[in-house]
């Protein structure tokens, strides 16, 4: 019994999520589907890449992962399906699946006709081509069958991080649902001699180092380690993001490493 | 094993939703739950039927589907289970049902005291009618055991389509979660000689026809073919909605046809 | 096959739900997940409270029921699991799992290194504690194996209901998704000749008895026996606590009783 994950932009007003669902169990009725989210930012292709991110790592292997934030759908993009870490990705050639595919990896353009339905919306691909995809995955048909190999795809990333003297600048790189801020900092900058600033719109900010939120005063800033491995900035009881100003690319520094 | 699907406006913040899916577990444990939605914006039942309607047709055949947008609930309006297209259809007779089921359709009131909970609440038809309902027809009881036949149901319409010379005028009977207005009219009024124009509150409009988004400048309008066969439009990397100040019952017209 | 439930305030944008998923299904792949809810407000245990205590008497006997609003992550307040009439809770020793879990109950604190992730991250122990624990257990391993019997755990409770001659002083205790107000006061108290009163930040207002919404006029509020059995006020067709000012805590009196 495969299990099928969904992470899409398509919000839960609409039918669409709905859709793509019918379509996979019209192919594979035994498969077992699970939501990662379908309340990615509309067209945030970054905050959909990070989600499957940080879920993906944990399925079990052979999981097929869809994930379908696709601003280009219709337009010339290529529809992927990548094989990484034993489980499948599928979904559009625009970088949603680049953070959750650690190479190795096999990149694959999808364009046998057996794994799209008979007429393709341009507007719906992922009714139309990457929910028949993962039915025809779930239901046993190999990858290799979608269409030929590519040796690339569209790769997302932070700002690199820069490191002078003893300072190292690195970025945000998400907003999550808290307000916590993650960094492209790793987790091995914190040390006790080190200090951390954040440049948000509400101007320059020190939070401390701690293990975790509740290591601070109510309203007080803390750095840690985070769930994934890398700097997080939280507010204790309230959100980092408001506090700092900071979004998606403010400048986060390291100082005395 | 039975599917069943949950169209719902109960909202994320509450355990209604989950009362129901409980309910029908306890009738069903086999039974495959499949969320369409519950964010149905609150009581608007066209709303829920236009994301039933998105959805349903492509699920299989047999999938038992719950819609309940219920502002009517504890009248005396009837609860129905609606045999359609070889699906199931369970909800109150409000309209909910009448976009997403097909002529030739069976509709049956739901009065057997089998298909309910013994203590009815009047505010939660969902918990104590339909989920059980969907939970006995899930464990195989046959949908001719609920009722009676009724003749007819409550249907949504969108305001008539009129011709008039060579203008066709329609309506928006939905606005997505993207700002997409879908339209009442027809995809085949698309034509190289014709025009659009859509009235807003923020004043009229002339989308250009396209196929999809990106055939258009960011920001532009454009008007296209939607994925359920009518003619929609949208703003390439924004809301339609928004920019023309459109929302559901805005005319719409086609000029040269 | 175990069902396992998940009500969490991790919202909709990000992975962390999918996480958590991921975990339980690597460890019981035949489990049947289902979403209560993971649209909490953020870090609001109350309403966590009462969503899973809203949901999970619906639910079969031996489901697993996982609860994850956590403010105090990482600091000293235990992990556990109880289990109360036939089913098994999991979640934070801070309330979450008080409102759905009767007595007769045995709670146990979650120590077992099995019942977690090779490393827990100090923010995140919905993915490396508690979905580990839901995890084993559906895979069949007995919750006496998470560790030692604790004789109390973290209770919620609204204030005192108060009765002073014929008044009795309730509060509001949730405020759902439609702008309900849902109250401390006992169905039992609504009496003919007893009359309601809501003191929100618009004023004093003066529901009339009702059975449900439809048996007043539109815009019109009604106090009614609610689906969980206590005195609920409404709007028809519209919001209670908007039209009102109230919020958990307003106070709610019966006079006449």
């Amino acid at each position: 019994m495969s299990i099928v994950t969904f992470t899409t932009d398509f919000g839960l007003s609409d039918g669409y999520a709905g859709a793509m669902k019918g379509v996979v169990l019209a192919l594979a009725p035994d498969a077992k589907l699970v939501d990662v989210t379908h309340g990615v930012p509309p067209l945030d292709v970054t905050a959909g890449a990070v989600a499957l991110a940080q879920a993906a790592p944990f399925f079990p292997q052979g999981t097929i992962h869809v994930a379908v934030v696709d601003p280009g759908v219709g337009s010339a993009r290529a529809a992927l399906v990548v094989e990484a870490g034993g489980s499948l990705f599928v979904g559009p050639d625009n970088g949603v699946l680049s953070l959750a595919t650690r190479r190795p990896r096999v990149i694959r353009r999808i364009e046998s006709a057996s794994f799209r339905r008979e007429v393709v919306s341009p507007t719906f691909h992922g009714r139309d081509i990457f929910a028949p995809t993962a039915g025809r995955l779930a239901a046993g048909t190999a990858p290799s069958e979608a269409g030929p190999v590519a040796q690339e795809m569209v790769e997302l990333g932070a700002r690199p991080v820069h490191r002078r003297g003893g300072i190292v600048e690195g970025s945000v790189i998400h907003v999550d649902a808290f307000g916590n801020l993650i960094t492209s900092l790793d987790a091995g900058l914190i040390a006790e001699e080190a200090s951390i600033e954040v440049e948000g719109g509400e101007g320059v900010f020190h939070p401390v180092f701690g293990r975790t939120f509740t290591d601070v005063d109510p309203g007080a800033l803390v750095a840690y380690v985070g769930s994934g491995g890398q700097v997080e900035v939280a507010r204790r009881d309230g959100s980092a993001a408001q506090r700092t100003g900071a979004q998606r690319g403010s400048v986060v520094r390291v100082r005395g490493v």
